[in-house]
């Protein structure tokens, strides 16, 4: 039986190069930035342009698809998963890097089937890397296979995070404290990159052990989570149960041992879900 | 009058590229890992065979130079900075980041006289990028000039620091309650790259605005130091003084403002100095 959605993944690969371009160009000129609900929430003319430039692209070949994208979810769209073929959409992941020109500033897309995910393309933009995963046919950056590092041991591992300041004093507690727990493990170090696509890509290469977030969403997740299964990577919930798109929360690894390990430490503040309004 | 430690600058260029190459061919093989005095303070042959070819090139040319060097160090040799025109080297610079393949990794080097730095140069090994400055003649990243940002309101500003497990408790307590300071100002975000030397080219080329240190070495910093001055930043002591290149503490920024404002929130823990013996 033939794939039936390569013809899917081929569009993407071309829509993400074209969409990329526009992001690179985007970088060299001034940027004007609009404020979302926080400084550290920031939108930019570019994050709208770009992902108009992908859905109607899309739209266009596929016209019976869904999707859900951060821009339009923003701008009032629903963000349930249902059964139909959905592109599930981050235009530029990592939007505080973008205006700041910081270098992991990146493309995510993933695409789910009967709520399944059948193939995720991150492009890290500045990198110049474009990580492609389908389902049961592995993980490549640039064309090149790529594995998690299959390390075991925590305390022998880089782990990713993310630090931002949380208006709830017990939420921000819970997440500076978590970092101390995990550092206290000890482990090799911790790193925050600024981009959840990019996290995910960076444990699937292997140039990290373990990537550990609450309060993301599932555009931020969905191309990664392809892309980290098929380097033979675990993903889970913070709970340690089955990882769920749109529950906000994910631990990646590189072993089940040392993701089952930050399940395990770490403490879990409420987030909501990406599905349920409000 | 001619450029007088133009040549030693030419030199140090030329020993950069070699000594590169010899980094990012050993990122393409296996590391044989030994440790130091704990799992995050990693060493690999690599460094040493590194700051070897560097110091032994140096040498031949420049026989009456001194050299400061972190395996040298290490190894038991003096760290003492003295008016003789001096080479300060980390042939590594983000070890852990080396050993886990994470991309920033660099090599800096910094060239002293009369306790002045004169040169520094920075290669991101894995990014190809080769920051440059000579005292009263710009920054340049591949030969492009560079600046910082020119930020002045913290507020909208990107951090970098590094967290480690620290021993000391109190010191522990004191780097994760700076953290939480800052990100409590707020500021856009706080980013963690894992390479000292990198996080000031960084803040050079305007892709973060700020970034302070406790317990870095004085190899970590002299390359970087000429690039941030030369790049129109600002380099201080975390008490708001003036910085001092053995004192194992920095603040960089954008501008003053942001670096005084660094340095009346955060708190100070005791670091011991370079030129002091234990």
């Amino acid at each position: 039986m033939a794939d039936p959605w390569k013809e899917c993944m081929d569009h993407c690969l071309e829509v993400t190069k074209e969409a990329g371009k526009m992001i690179r160009e985007a970088l060299q000129n001034d940027i004007s930035i609009m404020q979302k609900s926080s400084p550290v929430d920031l939108v930019t003319e570019t994050d709208q342009k770009v992902e108009q430039l992908i859905i109607s692209s899309i739209k266009e070949k596929f016209p019976t698809h869904s999707f859900i994208g951060e821009e339009s979810v923003a701008a009032g769209a629903t963000s349930k998963l249902t059964d139909n073929p959905t592109w599930i959409i981050d235009p530029i992941d990592g939007t505080t890097n973008f205006v700041h020109r910081f270098p992991f500033v990146s493309m995510s897309i993933g695409f789910a089937v009967k709520k399944e995910i059948e193939f995720g393309i991150v492009y890290s933009c500045q990198e110049g890397k474009m990580y492609t995963a389908r389902k049961g046919k592995g993980s490549f950056c640039n064309g090149e296979p790529i594995k998690v590092s299959g390390q075991e041991d925590i305390t022998k591992s880089l782990v990713l995070t993310e630090m931002g300041f949380k208006k709830d004093p017990e939420h921000f507690k819970t997440m500076m404290g978590n970092i101390e727990t995990i550092l206290t493990i000890p482990v090799h170090g911790i790193r925050s990159p600024g981009s959840a696509a990019v996290n995910m890509c960076l444990v699937a290469c292997g140039a990290a052990d373990a990537y550990y977030h609450m309060g993301i969403h599932c555009w931020d997740m969905a191309g990664g989570a392809a892309i980290i299964r098929e380097a033979g990577g675990v993903i889970m919930d913070i709970s340690g149960g089955p990882f769920d798109l749109m529950s906000r929360r994910l631990i990646i690894a590189s072993s089940r041992t040392i993701a089952e390990r930050i399940s395990q430490v770490i403490k879990a503040f409420p987030v909501g879900r990406d599905d349920i309004e409000g």
